[in-house]
């Protein structure tokens, strides 16, 4: 099966887990209920929930086990792309090709569909605890979406687009806005599963790279391609002035970059065998996202 | 003591635990950790953390077991003010008698401090979790601001300014909106310490009823005092159309009623006798914020 395959059936489980989800949940207030859905159902890819099943797997474990962290850390995702896309932050009124929610349910419902989420991402994750492996899962994303991790990230975005931030800050932007999400998914869900500390430190790094091949890769297309074609408005962090590594570096060499966190990430994995053939599979993904 | 001195000792218990919490946390971005901070020190009477160890201390156990509830159930507090005082929500300029978080680090950073509230409030709940009353006191907690709780609240608040809502939805609304903080820390304790179903139960009722008088008193105040009083904009739910009980009932019925909730709560806690004498202070003091 390819990687494409293998996503799609993924995001086919997790889409099922979180219709059942809502349909089992009760909503005292239909407006904020309407508001959340819109804004985490038909939406994405569903990256982060797929790296929480691989994490699963690879410790040997199905993916019922960690469905709670799949739907938290894709509402987490989800809060963080409806706040971001509000008129004082990044203004965008297309996400995913539709509205985004400000849009359809105005910005007042933006800011309370975003918190909605965030909060029933907690709820979620901690109506399925049951042992210290569990709290210790959820407590590690907790912080990596938090204000020294996803949310620090869209900070150092939002506030230094009148100043040139050196490549060092804008490696950490990546970082923190784009990798912190990802180590969340897969290494919260190695957590849950019980691995071991090596196994937590190469996925880390595996993680780490990820988010930082993803955040380059989508740089070099926001350059090239069309909003047509990723779904959401293009050519923006020019426009913006966002500090990319991309405007700094020049595209060679973002592209050389790409290709040397690709192998240092092959090099966390290897070791592992057939067992983490689905880990680069993904990076060759996400690297031939360019080709 | 007096209530109001007793009310003084927990505040200053509370705001030294605050200090030293952010003076031991790292901070990767400044200006985010600036904006939380400004956002909840020096920050109003800390009603929640006090009902955080009013629980704790009914049920036998020491303020310093519940702190980390206590900063968690602030954080929620204070998120849920930022995010209100918003240009699109209720477009307050003034805030506990200084400018609001928004006005002072633009409306961006009032979006992005108020979500770093909200997850700070669970990453510092979930660092101190040993056992399974813990895991179900941040859950209770969790439920309670959620969309089903205080966010719901919001909503209907927000979102019914242009229509008359019964005055079913209008309990409703205070029930959401206040009450649900209110028993997130004082239930949220309870369970935390261990407490047996009848305590729960009691605490519950008695929270209710806390919170529906804090907002109808509120609502009075709103209509009678001034500005400097207050420490907040005045006179804005006549001005924003805002749905309240008094704009419904009128202020004689109004009274009436919070004399009833006064006298349901001294029935919930009577019972245990001089245990319960600080909740009945309590209910007192809030009920002669009117007189």
């Amino acid at each position: 099966m390819s990687i494409q395959e293998k996503m799609k059936q993924y995001a086919e489980h997790f889409n099922g887990v979180l219709e059942e989800y809502f349909a089992s949940q009760p909503t005292k207030v239909d407006l904020i209920g309407q508001a959340v859905q819109y804004s985490i159902v038909d939406g994405g890819k569903r990256i982060r929930p797929m790296l929480v099943y691989m994490g699963a797997e690879f410790c040997g474990k199905d993916m019922a086990s960690v469905d709670s962290l799949a739907l938290g850390i894709e509402m987490i995702h989800s809060y963080s792309l409806v706040h971001d896309d509000l008129p004082c932050m990044d203004n965008d009124e297309l996400r995913r090709g539709k509205p985004t929610t400000h849009k359809k349910f105005g910005e007042a419902m933006g800011v309370l569909a975003g918190d909605g989420l965030l909060n029933l991402a907690f709820e979620t994750m901690l109506e399925n605890v049951s042992n210290k492996c569990d709290i210790q899962a959820i407590s590690y994303m907790a912080k990596c979406s938090g204000i020294n991790g996803m949310i620090g990230g869209q900070v150092l975005d939002i506030f230094n687009t009148d100043k040139q931030l050196s490549v060092e800050d804008i490696w950490l932007l990546n970082s923190l806005k784009t990798s912190c999400l990802i180590k969340a998914a897969l290494v919260g869900s190695c957590i849950k599963c019980g691995a071991d500390e090596q196994v937590v430190s190469d996925m880390e790094r595996y993680a780490e790279n990820m988010g930082i091949i993803f955040q380059l890769v989508d740089d070099i297309l926001d350059v090239h391609s069309t909003t047509e074609i990723m779904g959401k408005t293009v050519g923006k962090d020019n426009e913006q002035n966002k500090n990319t590594y991309l405007s700094r570096v020049g595209e060679e060499k973002t592209r050389k970059t790409i290709q040397e966190l690709y192998e240092d990430s092959i090099d966390c994995v290897k070791k592992y065998g057939n067992k983490a053939k689905g880990f680069v599979e993904f990076a060759k993904y996400l690297t031939a996202r360019l080709s």
